[in-house]
């Protein structure tokens, strides 16, 4: 049986979430219904972009998945189903599908046209419930909607690369719950600019020379514990998701402080690579 | 099969939600059980009485809603097992079905007596889960509990109406996710009261004189986007539930603020209504 | 179908939860999740090891535990997998499993050998699904590791008593919720100790002569209300996992305050029981 997944700005107390599932349940009582995060912050599409790009990955083929952010019709904001990568994705156009697209094309766009004369104010339950389960149960997104070629872009999604090849400015977007500071820069595009060179990467007044494939890298574990930190436990990675990210060791936000508290890294500041020269 | 649902004060970090989730599994393998929340303020019956009222109705009927908050058995606090609405709920005597009780007249209420002689100070798992097992195998109240005539109530369930019906006193019984704050106002009630008079909403020093059906309603997306604020972006919805509600299009606890932080809202607040002379 | 349980310091709001259940599903559409907890505090493996051993005991046999908690390999943070009470554990040898080996001795343990040469910063994804799968499937635990005799303890896990057994020196090992405050003095060590004697617990400043099965217990119901709580609702339970725990009757971080904040307890701090001269 099918998969819907929820990505949502709903929070974990009201009672959107669980309105949600039960009028999914209630159409096809057999389909597995998957919370991804309801957590995101309100309204944040570069936010939810980045958990929706780095989590619908791991999914059955054929996977649904329900995107609930920033998602009530009005002119500037029309409901979208999405075909790629053989999943299925629901969602306003509002750039939450921008930042998957820009790696993999779609293979099919649809503005939905399903909405009654009847204004809605939670269009996850009224509209995107109804579209999620017509493609569970095979239906197609030519039902639903008309075929559209684009969608709406979001800022900033690209880092910049000055003419000389000698710099990338990116910038924050997204902090994760260790306070790891991720970046707009991925793996397969910093090692197009760089090919051999050595680098320094700024971040506020830090400077790094090394990027790690993962936390533990970093730490020499031939030395006793107590002098192993002595850079503070600063660290850059390419992450699990292959952007470029700023950590602390073993961080906590409420406890030791994070890449974000103890550097003062905050969402769109910039990340800049400097290229060795030759 | 039947589907489980679960509403608590459990919070999402303790074992209370998994122990509660395993020892349902156990007695029924192949019960659905879904979470609507677990993040009610703790010992909150009126917060649980607004999610619950609001999500049930989505599931399909037959559907068992377990209510965790509050449910330790004790001379003042009984527990129950209510038919309503083709629906079964279990919870503590204390209030959390008084909402939902005061729209749609139950079809039964049991008060449980299966307890044992060992105190326990976890029901829901010792006790409110061999009820609704008890009810998803098909078992009947009577064989649970002694049927009862009535159900505790809670104060300030329906706001206030003077004499001459040109002014409701109505008070804040929920501030969302998105700081969205709620009166006891709802949409029925407020038309049955108002005819076709204007009126004028007061809550602190500010005043509404329209009542919009969804949030983008109070936007003209017809002039240029910084010109479109201009009173803050407050407004007035009856919002999804059908309850008058006070927001902030497109808000943010956290970030921009929200009704509750800006207008400086709370629970239990008044919000009056005051209806133009004929 | 088996069930896997899910017990992370993912946090409610990224996408490595969702992209666990993904894998999961890829793998076996037709086993159960549940999520035990996605909260405890990053790397906190005392917190965990409370969490799962109070969760794990309400599921079925055969259930499989996936935990992720400073679960990255290096040199002294091996993976393992062990059989105990009938149920499989999926962690990191960092002491997680030392709370629940304190009581049960384990059937079987194996340190986890199934790693390919590539180093992965989310070895939930791409190691302890795996091998999750694998258990879940019917697979044997010495296909995927060598078997070993002892796991890494956490230290402080039992209380200090003194020669003359006439005191218990106990600390805080959680803190819940409703923020009451649990120490690692668990019933049966105490009453073992006690043996009829009367007792004096302290914490900061405050002294405890009873300890009570649930929390209304320690009410007076027979008073009237405004006359019941004169000594603040303090109070120590033996909790529903029969550890030793203070409290705050009906307590609520937020608002009234806790055992924690009301208290001045954080974890780690000592509990000292005095048992009376006979």
């Amino acid at each position: 049986m099918a998969i819907i997944t929820l990505t949502t700005d709903f929070g974990e107390k009201d009672h959107f979430v669980g309105a949600t599932k039960g009028a999914i349940y209630t159409e096809l009582p057999e389909v597995k219904i998957v919370d991804i995060s309801h957590s995101v912050s309100p309204f944040n599409v570069p936010e939810a972009a980045y958990i929706i790009q780095n989590a619908y990955r791991s999914f059955p083929k054929g996977t649904i998945h329900l995107i609930g952010i920033d998602s009530e019709l009005n002119p500037e904001n029309k409901h979208i189903a999405v075909k790629l990568d053989d999943h299925y994705f629901v969602c306003a156009n509002n750039g939450i599908m921008s930042m998957i697209c820009s790696e993999i094309t779609p293979e099919k766009i649809v503005e939905i046209n399903i909405h009654d004369k009847i204004a809605t104010s939670f269009p996850v339950l009224d509209v995107f419930v109804k579209v999620a389960c017509h493609i569970a149960r095979g239906g197609t997104l030519e039902v639903i909607g008309k075929v559209i070629d684009t969608i709406k872009p979001i800022k900033n999604l690209i880092p910049f690369v000055n003419d000389e090849q000698t710099q990338i400015i990116g910038s924050v977007i997204y902090i994760d719950n260790y306070g790891n500071v991720i970046t707009n820069i991925k793996r397969k595009f910093f090692e197009s600019i760089q090919k051999t060179r050595g680098f320094e990467i700024s971040a506020r007044n830090y400077k790094f020379k090394e990027i790690f494939n993962k936390y533990s890298e970093a730490i020499n574990f031939d030395i006793p514990e107590e002098k192993r930190y002595d850079d503070g436990k600063r660290m850059v990675v390419f992450n699990s998701s292959d952007y470029l990210e700023i950590a602390i060791y073993k961080s906590d936000n409420a406890n030791v402080g994070s890449a974000s508290t103890l550097l003062g890294l905050k969402m769109r500041d910039t990340v800049t690579v400097n290229f060795d020269k030759i």
